[in-house]
């Protein structure tokens, strides 16, 4: 079960790693390193920083491959429609709670201090995508005022550590976080939830 | 002594990170990223360099809670004046001159050579900003002519070998470094001392 | 043989990020770093990526005193010379192939899959660039319609493989798969061999 999801994390921010390229006129060289990029950029970071060896990406090594024949066959086409993004909610949504959830776990385990471990699982969850951002010469945008996402992994780590401190079984405590995390994540684009930031200055994006 | 000067360079990078953050209108998460990459960047690279593990933002978790609540405490003003930039050039200096002997010190405790020691100096104290720059879509402020900044980390870094080649013992000669990367910091800002370059270009910033 | 070929692929890399820097009008601080970032970029991602240790410009801290010696000189000049670009064509594609299987035999070595392998091998080769061109603020090249480059060094890793799987001496295949990239590379950049990709949109560079 918990295989598969990440499996389906994985390939969810292959795609999204695959449109960014496509949005900036990649060949299939870029678009299948982006792809790479957004997938593994924020488990890669968590894993050097931890000491963590192999990579998760380099022992699990199908998903390299699988990576790969999602750009072989994504470019194909000339774009992905606009409308894949909001089809791509649910899946994201799945992915930011298991990548979050799995970086605190691995964190803890590595014997970092709480807070630590919720830095590790947002870096975890999201930056990837901030790292496809910056290679496509942009401020990241999860930096930016956008429905709350770094939030929602942030809080859904602190909701696991409670859980666990009022000694709610693992097995109980890791499928609650990853749903507060993706039902969070889901209200927040639904409803546009934005943490408090200067109105007028939102525009003036890159 | 040495922690809180450690501290208060932690501390000051974390507010050029903050502002940084705000020039380009983030919101939160983004000013607390901005302040964890300027102020832990440096030396998170060369702690992976050099196979230091836990790293040092990891090993003492504290500095974490700080930066986070540096970024919650200054989120609440809408932008830090301008003349906070002046106001930060002492303890800036004195930021730059103990990361890079922390960094060099460290560099040969690893059994480097002196020259590589000089370089992990100068990225301990430099690259927290560069970083931040990278991520803020600028072309590192470091590598165009400014006064200087590395080159007073460099020749702090060869003054302290210098003084151990003598055999002046570390609690002297590790301050005299210290203090001379300050000083000849602070001076160059002063009298605007800068490397040779071609005159004609420096305007085509970005 | 291979220290002088691995050699000169490093000062090459080196000039290439020399050039890189002066065409923003950088410093020597600048020249220095992006000649560093270039040369050692793509094997220092690979080094940290297997946890290798010491990085390679670390143990062979010769490569960053020529790296200085190299910045030093060129920095004399206001900006080489257009044609330099041309001159450098045979020794690029050199680096390209033996920093390509020199990275995919460190892979193998360290136990990884093929495919990995191969990524390794590519990593090694290219994003020294990559990574330059993130620092100067623009899209990676390799990852936009242009020469084969990538390409040639995943084909030629691929080739080494196949030689070894069919029993072939490593004194052979390791010489025949690097001089494969080479020619190979220098095909792409004479007879402008692209990857598939829409023909308008390429003009709209950065």
């Amino acid at each position: 079960m918990q295989q598969a999801v990440e499996l389906l994390a994985v390939i969810t921010s292959g795609v999204y790693g695959v449109m960014l390229a496509k949005r900036h006129h990649m060949d299939f060289v870029g678009v299948f390193s982006l792809a790479l990029i957004v997938a593994f950029g924020g488990g890669t970071l968590r894993d050097l920083f931890l000491d963590r060896h192999p990579l998760f990406w380099i022992g699990r090594h199908h998903y390299t491959v699988i990576i790969f024949i999602l750009a072989l066959v994504t470019s194909v086409f000339p774009a992905l429609p606009k409308s894949t993004e909001d089809f791509l909610h649910l899946p994201d949504s799945l992915g930011l709670g298991l990548f979050s959830v799995a970086g605190a776990i691995a964190a803890l385990e590595a014997g970092t201090s709480l807070f630590i471990a919720s830095l590790m699982g947002v870096i975890t969850g999201t930056f990837g995508g901030v790292i496809g951002d910056i290679v496509c010469n942009k401020v990241p945008s999860l930096f930016r005022p956008a429905p709350l996402c770094a939030t929602c992994s942030f809080s859904g780590c602190w909701l696991l550590f409670s859980l666990t401190a009022l000694s709610v079984p693992e097995s109980y405590a890791v499928p609650v976080a990853i749903s507060s995390i993706v039902l969070f994540r889901l209200a927040a684009i639904r409803w546009n939830w934005q943490l408090p930031h200067d109105p007028v200055e939102t525009d003036d994006g890159n």
